[in-house]
């Protein structure tokens, strides 16, 4: 509608060089230079590293038709309304704006007018509400009702994080075991997970689900990191127990040695840190996955222990799929508190826009598990993560 | 260069209504549906508002060529470079994405190559550096440092808010006197000035700097407030004096009863919060402000108490300039820490596209100076104000 939509590159009404100039740049024009995410490549012994292949998008050639049926997903409740919008116009403002994919909003209660006009006001594709039905969010008829309360009790003593709530629990089994099974995301095929409060720092110019289903992906994080054991002390056991009864669902070249330094015995927590997935819905309504997630269900551990859904998928998608089949988006730059992931490659900042502080980044720290992620992909890591430690 | 420019409005992939709907919205197409600021009106006493005209901007015929000589100008450390630019985001993709207009950093030191580059990315329009003059940043000859030592040590006991600072000084004194004439903002005309981890919630989709210059508006704001006594002992009895010896500066339809609840006589606190401010340079360069500062300068309250440029600017402001010629930006929903402007007003809200929580609003809060400007120009106040207050 205005005719400014390209950069000022007129130097007509632009002030002539100035003194006490420290040096200053023209008006840009930004050119898509990337088409996909950043390669990744192999570490080659003595050798260069040798690229993997992707398939990035044609720009010149991607059309409204090339997008695929995907939608963000939010679980929130009413009192998130403005956390959440926060995180919407972040997605919108560095993704969406240019896609206009749907959003859609999950809640164990109705959401009130006042979040579905919010929302809808800011999002750039369609919005659709679901209210979770109640056999998603309450304790299954097996479960001891009083042996979970005095597991919480315990918890609460020993100061576990969330290990006294009640409505966290029903949180965690529903984004492992419900959300992908609503009727309201019955007809997508890929998510994007977003919360309240946090933060895309770089620029995302081309269509990212359009980008994971043409490369095959089924999983993709941004920061992982160990768990609590203290809230998964038989989440192990209890999958390796399943594992026995179903090696057909063990994918070959699977991440088992990210899960585990022992050949499987013992489970070292290393878990993809689920508030960010971009994720194919099918692989969690798989056999493999719906009798996993059944298993746990049956075992307890929701109530009787603390059991994450971020260990939960984490487990699954490294044993389920063959590891080219999950990625990490390095170049995304995003934080959910306290971590951020920002990529440490200035060029990379640079190419993507990206406006996050390299010191902020968690990847390559000692409590990350990304670089564990790293040596069993035999991926070559970005130039400068050594500056990035400790 | 993507054909998916339109928001998607074709249905054959967008799922068919789902059970447990809790209804949603289609895809938008984000109409312009305002040309400029929220109008304005004045109350009538038992009869319909009257509203007070505006010249707004019509995007059919807005070109490049409209742009006017305009820049946001912040002043910064180093140290600022990531708070800064998400502050730069938050402008550009609510504003400046679409229009281009320059950004002018300022700083009493080198910038570093860092916060240049980085900065430049995330920019779309030119930047500029600029390295303020030491005589802009120090103390004047006739200042009696010792004496200004002595306040400081003295404050630093009262624990009134940055009092035991020197370089808190030099920026106030720096943004009341210098910063508007820096060689390098010469040849502009108006600045907007952004500081670091400031929100802009509502998108602003027409030219504020050329609708300020058609509307004859010199200055303008989204917060205002009383000022800390114990910083501005003598600040209205200089200013008195200076008045008294220029009544040729003091405008016809001046916002004196918005200074003052006693005619002049003392001075109630109320300034315009001026960390948001856009506004033009000519008026800090006339003769009026020029020779204001000077005296203030000349008095020493700078250093001897802990004036700030906010109560400074802002006297000036209602006594140099006919209120018409100041505007409230009730529309832009502005963010820094500890204060929120947020339109009360759903309906504005969501014409255009805010996503800030209107129960953080302190407009009409009892702490506001706002209300009084509304009464001082005998404006009608938005829609559902009352419900906003205490």
């Amino acid at each position: 509608m205005y005719n400014s939509s390209q950069p000022n590159t007129k130097q007509a009404d632009v002030p002539p060089a100035q003194p006490n100039k420290q040096g200053g740049s023209e008006s840009k024009k930004f050119e898509q230079k990337y088409l996909g995410p950043v390669p990744k490549a192999l570490s080659v012994e003595g050798g260069a590293p040798q690229p993997v292949d992707q398939k990035n998008i044609d720009p010149d050639t991607y059309t409204e038709k090339d997008k695929v049926k995907a939608t963000f997903v939010s679980l929130a409740r009413n009192s998130d309304l403005y956390s959440l919008v926060d995180s919407i116009r972040e997605v919108e403002d560095r993704f969406n704006k240019k896609f206009h994919y749907d959003w859609t909003f999950l809640n164990d209660v109705e959401f009130s007018s006042e979040f579905k006009e919010t929302v809808s006001t800011i999002v750039s594709g369609k919005a659709n509400f679901g209210l979770i039905p109640k056999e998603h969010w309450s304790y299954p008829e097996w479960i001891d009702q009083e042996k979970a309360a005095l597991v919480r009790e315990k918890m609460r003593e020993q100061k576990i994080i969330y290990g006294h709530s009640e409505s966290y629990r029903h949180m965690c089994r529903f984004e492992s075991g419900f959300f992908w099974r609503q009727e309201i995301l019955k007809d997508y095929d890929y998510y994007w997970r977003v919360e309240p409060d946090i933060k895309i720092y770089c620029d995302i110019d081309y269509d990212v689900f359009k980008w994971m289903k043409d490369n095959g992906k089924e999983y993709s994080f941004t920061i992982s990191l160990p768990e609590y054991k203290e809230t998964i002390p038989t989440l192990w056991q209890t999958t390796k127990e399943f594992i026995d009864k179903h090696k057909e669902y063990l994918a070959p070249n699977n991440m088992m040695n990210w899960l585990s330094d022992d050949d499987g015995n013992t489970y070292n927590g290393c878990h993809f840190w689920s508030n960010f997935e971009i994720a194919s819905l099918n692989f969690w309504r798989s056999d493999a996955y719906r009798s996993y997630f059944e298993h746990l269900d049956k075992a307890g551990g929701f109530f009787y222990e603390r059991w994450g859904d971020a260990p939960v998928h984490s487990i699954a998608a490294a044993l389920f799929l063959p590891k080219e089949k999950i990625h990490f988006f390095e170049d995304v730059g995003y934080y959910h508190v306290p971590f951020t992931n920002c990529p440490v490659d200035p060029e990379i900042r640079k190419e993507r826009r990206c406006n996050c502080d390299p010191q902020k980044d968690f990847s390559w720290r000692g409590y990350s598990c990304t670089t564990k992620y790293y040596n069993v992909n035999g991926f070559k890591r970005p130039k400068g993560w050594e500056k990035y430690t400790g």
